[in-house]
């Protein structure tokens, strides 16, 4: 598509996997596969890596994007791709990563980079991902970075002009994995609070959520703005209690992406919202939609979490998990809610 | 349309005047003739007057609203109708206020409640309206209250749930404006931050022109999102400087309502800023929208006022002024503005 910027492609020494294959995936595979760069590219099913080798598109995902599949190497065996790999991306939905990596051990990732760009928390255990890398696969602190901010796939496929913030401990890690992104359309921003930031990702899908329960309970957009500014406050005020780091979360990777989510018609936790607003039951919801949207799991995760902090006040949350988990009416919910937003 | 909220309307011992007939006044007159209030109304011109008294309707804004003149006193003589009343609501654009109230006088305004809906600044003066009050006709400040709060007024008109916020040094005085409009679908929330508020209301006049350019630029929503947070970083930086009161500045009254701004796309700022960023100049899209929009004088004001905070960076606002008083080039200013959004 721009054939410049392959021109001005610079060599990069280290192997890179991109580990998965939804629209994420594929476009963070777009672009890094615009670089000098030993590019791997790890698919789940033999029919989507031959239809990819074929056709040189995702048949699933960005189908407009016509991929550069020649210079990469695409398997669908894991620990293979891994294994040649020095710089591991992983952007798979976060209630698939668990069993997507089980063939993997900690010695297979020992000395890798592992760059999450995971928007979500592994269900049932309730970690964040950096938790789940470390505990699982003992990747250390530094050896983990976490890729977020507002980055809708299809404007990065788009190449529209895109924030990304890297976080980690380690400022060497983002060096590694910052040159691999930061090209004429995208923009990276550095930050040393993974947690928070992760926690931030996490919260603004189960916001997603509730904004579409709002839109389909017939809420306008004068509510949607005190329900979005609502959550803003609920975040940071998580924040102070659980992470309380020094931040700035009106920054692009807190707030901006919190917005990007809650006001997309596209985003599927909103879709998911939608139709659990209009009286679908969770179950049917979930099944029409052929996905699990990740804020389903993150507000069960999430009000697990908030027993640890008793004085935390997150109303929205809490609501979104009482209509999920306990049947409890949406409209009702929603109208118990509106005393608690200021 | 509601006729149950008629049923339950309270009587309101005080005589209540709305000036303007844009939409705002328009739908701020609907809400407050439900109650059983002597309400008066000046409206500009004798043709709108008789429009609304024959056909029950404004002939210009939120058409599809059926008024009731038959409890109200119409007027084209603002001297008359504030004369008649204890509290006095404006609801006129700011680049208009001056001259509609030309024939007022200090004494006319003696003892009464001003209640400013106005979200704009005054031309050339870039006066604040609570300071217009203040010096003009020496309304003391515990006679002002600023009505702000995310509120889309065909969304009021509509009867959709709205959060406004009511501000003064006075707490009588919101005691007294609070029972026109608290009801079933307009939660009331209060505040002291009477200046804070204003600039936060001008702010994002400025802020939604800046939305309008980037998107006929070709930004896309990730890029939109990083500078709605940044805008909202730049507000936050302006108070601490300007206004350092003790706000929560996340709540519906300033982050509520730069993100209905922001995001609504029939704000007429928005509109303007698309205009000129499709290459229309100031003057043509000025006469093609056949109305001024705030922020483009607010920004101008803005710029001004920034010369007494020389730490103040705000280069949003610096780059809309730019845009619209230099004669600066959007798409180069742009690039270079992208620079600074974090």
């Amino acid at each position: 598509m721009d054939k410049k910027s392959k021109k001005a492609s610079r060599l990069i020494k280290s192997k890179v996997a991109i580990i998965g294959d939804g629209s994420w995936a594929t476009a963070l595979y777009n672009t890094i596969s615009e670089l000098d760069v030993e590019l791997y590219w790890w698919v789940r099913l033999p029919e989507i890596k031959d239809f990819i080798k074929k056709y040189h598109g995702n048949p699933d995902f960005l189908r407009f994007l016509e991929l550069h599949p020649t210079i990469s190497h695409i398997s669908t065996n894991v620990n293979e791709v891994v294994s040649k790999c020095d710089i591991l991306l992983f952007a798979i939905p976060s209630p698939y990563l668990k069993d997507s990596l089980s063939s993997l051990s900690p010695r297979d990732l020992k000395n890798k980079i592992v760059v999450s760009a995971v928007k979500g928390i592994i269900p049932r255990t309730h970690q964040l991902i950096s938790d789940f890398f470390s505990h699982t696969y003992k990747v250390p602190e530094d050896h983990f970075v976490f890729l977020t901010g507002p980055s809708h796939a299809e404007e990065v496929a788009n190449k529209r002009m895109t924030y990304l913030t890297l976080a980690s401990s380690s400022p060497a890690a983002i060096e590694a994995v910052k040159p691999l992104l930061d090209n004429h359309f995208i923009a990276i921003r550095e930050s040393a609070d993974v947690k928070g930031l992760e926690y931030a990702s996490i919260l603004k899908n189960i916001y997603a959520i509730a904004v579409g329960i709002c839109h389909s309970l017939g809420y306008g957009d004068n509510f949607l703005a005190v329900l979005t500014s609502n959550a803003v406050r609920e975040m940071k005020q998580f924040f102070t209690l659980a992470s309380p780091a020094n931040r700035d979360a009106d920054s692009s990777g807190y707030l901006g992406d919190l917005m990007v989510t809650a006001f997309s018609q596209f985003s599927r936790n909103r879709t998911f919202g939608t139709m659990i607003g209009k009286g679908y039951s969770v179950k049917s919801a979930l099944l029409e939609l052929n996905m699990i949207p990740e804020g389903y799991f993150a507000s069960q995760s999430f009000s697990n979490l908030l027993k640890h902090y008793p004085q935390a006040r997150l109303p929205i949350v809490t609501t979104v998990y009482h209509i999920l988990y306990a049947k409890a009416d949406p409209q009702k919910e929603f109208r118990k809610l509106e005393a608690y937003l200021i």
